[in-house]
């Protein structure tokens, strides 16, 4: 029976591909992954994608197709439900028909592609955090800051595919750092783990090592230093706003957030929930919860599965 | 057949209480309407929405029960979808069972009540400027600034039937003026017409009569006076920021805006559009229209009956 199969799920991300078999009750059986290699042109990242694929399907003795189907998450943007792909962070894809590929060569069930955040909260939803609610906000604040709507029991998917994006709600549109997007003081400009970063090194933060990232920054502000723990209130006064505006505006029951940031604790949580409650003072918005994602390491992979083994709860495309 | 037959709407506001006959297609065939008086009990107000609905019955020679049946805004809060209301602007009514009141009089149809922002949504996207499109914002500015949200083509309830809120986003969440709701910087604490009105007075405005409006405001900015210029730009950029938030959430194609200020014009607009622009940067976001409403003055009507009239459409409660 096609529903005791397992899936392939795919992961495509900037910094590495993730390959992997997750069984149809979400838990990831076995898994492959490699670096996302920066010198390859289009066709070389697809023949690694590829042969990732093919290895974990050897190493299970399964043949291409048997499956019940395959899910990938890939970083945006991206026309969906048409997965043709071009990752900010892959700057070998652009316009790739990334679907259509992966439907050629491992097609026999199901082949869905859809924004890698969208897959978290998917995946959060269907076996996480969110698991058993109606309305959440999946976020992942890492490198970028994405999420994922659901919303009277569906995943939100707008005009494009595109519903979830809390990283461009406007925190502090008129004084705010410049974001990638061009605007000023979204969510993500403020943030995200490098703009972080930069924010404390022009503070006077100096780290130890040159490549130091957000996470060494929650860690010096755990030690009580004082860039980082202002670096924290920063990070936290701004996701709480953003929060607050995502309850205000969808009635939420719960917001799980994941991504390295959200290990930073207290330090990040607390502002997080004071800027909350400042902006949520109606008695529905005050309701909501703010939780750390369930999912962890292996998020991305459950997410993608996500998109196929629970059959069309999380898909509405084509 | 059922489907002929004209529904009973009502429209329950802190200003006036208005009942009308809306046919099958969404024209209103007729229509009473009565000041809110503020010196009933929670009993002499219901027994004012009695009277004018029998008058109206009456009126059409249909016997009570006798229509499609009944479709009911009133402000909010309520508890949704039991119908139980403690409208802000009428103290009378705290906790007042209005569905359960009119079910028992009026009831051999369907009868169903919701906030009448949400009831404009469901009318604007039924028979207004929203028809045809399958994600869209639909938006009051008046006494408050309220609104609800059509996602993927179903309105959203959200949690507790809240979704919607517009009003409570933050659009300066540091510096911006306290809301009734308490917290600061929100949209309708900026934007609502009271709101505007005072803030113009403090800049120096001194308009002929004692109870001017943001109507007589934006018609003094029309006519070149200065302030009545920034009060139109402070209000089209709070609009402008909230409406790119709403855009970059949840990928809307569209956005209505109804109420006495959205007849301002270009003094409104242009500067909305402004900031719209400025902080929808990415593609998908930059494709959103913000248009006027299309059902003019009976919008609230027109909205009541969409809860009944399409069937199940923009209904999900019980």
């Amino acid at each position: 029976m096609e529903a005791d199969r397992p899936a392939l799920a795919v992961d495509i991300g900037g910094t590495k591909l993730a390959v992997g078999l997750v069984g149809p009750g979400g838990r990831l059986l076995s898994w492959e992954q490699t670096p996302t290699r920066r010198d390859l042109d289009a066709e070389g990242l697809w023949r690694t994608v590829d042969t990732l694929i093919t290895r974990v399907l050897d190493a299970a003795g399964l043949p291409a197709g048997e499956g019940a189907g395959l899910g990938c998450g890939c970083g945006g943007p991206m026309e969906w439900p048409a997965g043709v792909v071009s990752p900010i962070n892959i700057p070998a894809w652009r316009g790739f028909p990334l679907r259509e590929r992966l439907a050629e060569r491992f097609g026999a069930g199901p082949v869905r592609v859809h924004n890698d955040a969208i897959c978290l909260t998917a995946g959060e939803h269907w076996r996480g955090a969110g698991r058993g609610t109606r309305n959440m906000l999946g976020m992942v604040v890492s490198t970028g800051v994405g999420g994922g709507l659901i919303l009277d029991g569906d995943l939100v998917q707008g005009a494009s595919g595109n519903a979830g994006h809390i990283g461009h709600v406007p925190v502090d549109p008129d004084n705010g750092p410049v974001c990638g997007c061009g605007a000023v003081g979204c969510l993500e400009a403020v943030a995200r783990g490098p703009a972080l970063a930069a924010w404390a090194q022009s503070q006077g933060w100096r780290p130890g090592q040159p490549d130091a990232t957000a996470r060494d920054l929650a860690a010096d502000g755990a030690a009580g230093h004082p860039v980082g723990l202002a670096a924290m209130r920063r990070a936290g006064t701004a996701l709480g706003i953003a929060i607050a505006t995502a309850t205000n505006l969808c009635d939420l029951e719960v917001v799980t957030i994941g991504g390295g940031l959200s290990q930073a604790g207290s330090l990040l949580f607390g502002p997080l929930e004071q800027a909350l409650h400042a902006h949520t003072r109606l008695a529905f918005a005050g309701r909501v919860r703010v939780v750390p994602a369930g999912l962890g390491q292996n998020a991305g992979l459950i997410g993608a599965a996500a998109l196929v083994l629970p059959g069309d709860r999380y898909w509405t495309g084509d």
